[in-house]
């Protein structure tokens, strides 16, 4: 939510109304777009250059467009740079708990998450059915 | 999980530790995949050409291919006739919550859906921080 609107960049931005489920799944489907997300779920905001993803420049913009557009993030521009946030109270409001279990999910998926740290739970070849 | 493998078809199924959240998110990014998701939510299988899906053969077996090879569902062949199934207990143990979660996402994200019979809550111009 851009305080003055004096120099309007020309980003898109959906209504929290337009916010597509299947948008939304598709910008959270990729590792690169996830990791951006993650990274901003911890701070109000960030400088698009600074996040911790090894992709070429031209890659990165594509995955903050889709992410932009899909109404996951938003994005403003000061000073030349670009800043992005993660529309957290948006997305909230349109799929409730939506970002947190896929944010939980994301944390049992990788190696070293959860299922790194706790023992005898995953992987493991026994159904578990009973559990 | 078929309780006999005298006939196997070549039907890949990855285990429970193996389903990826990337290629989960990305099967539940389509409608029509979704649509098959949703309708297999309330019924133990159902034989594939009888989804209330309007698309060809052919991109109806890529979509099923994308969902099974995601670990979403699994299928099975019997007389010459495919059904699939929810992997919904691995589904639930690999991503607690996530394909509840999506669901419920799904039916707000519907014309006619939660929004379309509630009234006054979605779509509204007015920023709801306050709800």
């Amino acid at each position: 939510m851009p305080r003055s609107t004096r120099r309007r960049p020309a980003l898109v931005h959906p209504a929290v109304e337009e916010i597509d489920l299947y948008d939304v799944l598709h910008a959270l489907s990729d590792p690169t777009r996830m990791t951006i997300v993650r990274v901003l779920r911890s701070e109000p905001e960030r400088a698009c250059g600074t996040f911790p993803v090894d992709v070429a420049p031209s890659t990165l913009s594509h995955h903050f467009k889709v992410l932009r557009e899909s109404g996951v993030i938003s994005q403003r521009e000061e000073a030349n740079r670009r800043f992005s946030a993660l529309r957290t109270v948006e997305l909230e409001r349109r799929f409730p708990g939506l970002l947190d279990t896929v944010l939980a999910a994301l944390a049992r998926n990788e190696p070293g998450g959860e299922f790194g740290e706790q023992s005898g739970d995953e992987p493991g070849a026994e159904p578990a059915w009973h559990g």
